[in-house]
């Protein structure tokens, strides 16, 4: 059953619990690979036995899997899960991944540590990655603590300098809102303050209200 | 050497060559690793045998590695390399990779299939994704064919409606010049047309005009 694509998926929580328990440690496992096949300078032939190892990884996961994207999925017992979601995703070892605190209703920030994988110009964190931060934190602050969906409607970002590889911070909250549009306003930067600054309009689609 | 960031490295070309025939497919088995990592359904305890092989390896490649990021590399035969970018590095995981075809000066397009990895809302790629690719593509038009260096200065994002997961579609051109301002328009999309919109302001910095 699916609402809204929304996928109700009927594992108890102890079962999703026992699956993180496994899987987290994995995809963590995955972004170090990320890392070491960008930074490491062993030898080719060192990279030709690690392909034919991760291959063979490879093949006993697919045994058994989804036939698409993993969505987002909840149970009767109120739990949700988006393991595959390119920010935030346990389970995606693209996602930093990215650990957000709900201050508040429409007031949250996320701290980050981006390494080698995220580069952009040399030693500094590529521009379009910080656009991918910023809009989902900005569209879980919209979503008011997940009490309503939003869909981003335009995001503006404004680049003050080059944000640094390293420990990041991440800041956003609701400036106001009109009728189903939200104004969000958010920042990434390091201790010298922020890199760049983003302002954002989230819509409450018209069958949400 | 440095300079401006980029680094001297007087690697012979065809050894270039060599290492971008080894690692260019670990990278790729590294990207299915990733989605595999995200779609298995295979009991938890296959997970624990594969992240103990990962780690495995990873130990192997880091035996010698980079003290940090790739950065951007060039030898004196001219050649450049940017292996660990973000949306491009051929060594990056991370990166799809975005393959660009610069048309001209100032017009460039780009074809992309994005998977699990890269979703946000359920079944679509997630709108800090589209960001991301389109502020690449947006500063290598902006560079005109790599003849100057910009940096991106603000990035207007549209978002007409979701991005579905699948082959896209991106297209740059510059709108136009003044001073060291250049304004890019953009967009992503599928066979139906563009889902996303962009405009940004590039600025080429004074020290290299």
């Amino acid at each position: 059953m699916s609402i809204g694509g929304f996928i109700h998926d009927e594992i108890p929580s102890e079962e999703v619990d026992r699956i993180e328990a496994a899987y987290g440690p994995l995809a963590e496992a995955v972004r170090e690979l990320v890392d070491a096949t960008i930074r490491t300078t062993v030898p080719p032939e060192e990279a030709d036995l690690a392909l034919a190892e991760i291959e063979a990884v490879v093949k006993r996961l697919r045994a058994q899997q989804l036939p698409g994207p993993a969505g987002v999925r909840f149970n009767s017992e109120g739990r949700a899960w988006n393991w595959g979601n390119a920010v935030v995703g346990l389970r995606n070892a693209i996602a930093p991944p990215l650990d957000i605190v709900h201050v508040e209703s429409g007031l949250a920030h996320a701290s980050v540590t981006l390494g080698a994988a995220y580069e952009g110009p040399p030693g500094l964190v590529h521009g379009g990655v910080t656009a991918l931060l910023l809009d989902h934190l900005m569209g879980e602050t919209a979503a008011a603590s997940f009490t309503r969906i939003t869909f981003t409607g335009t995001l503006t970002m404004v680049y003050r300098r080059g944000t640094p590889l390293g420990p990041l911070r991440l800041d956003a909250r609701i400036d106001r809102e009109e009728g189903r549009k939200v104004w969000v306003v958010a920042s990434i930067g390091d201790e010298e303050g922020p890199t760049v600054e983003a302002e954002g309009v989230f819509i409450i689609p018209r069958w949400a209200t």
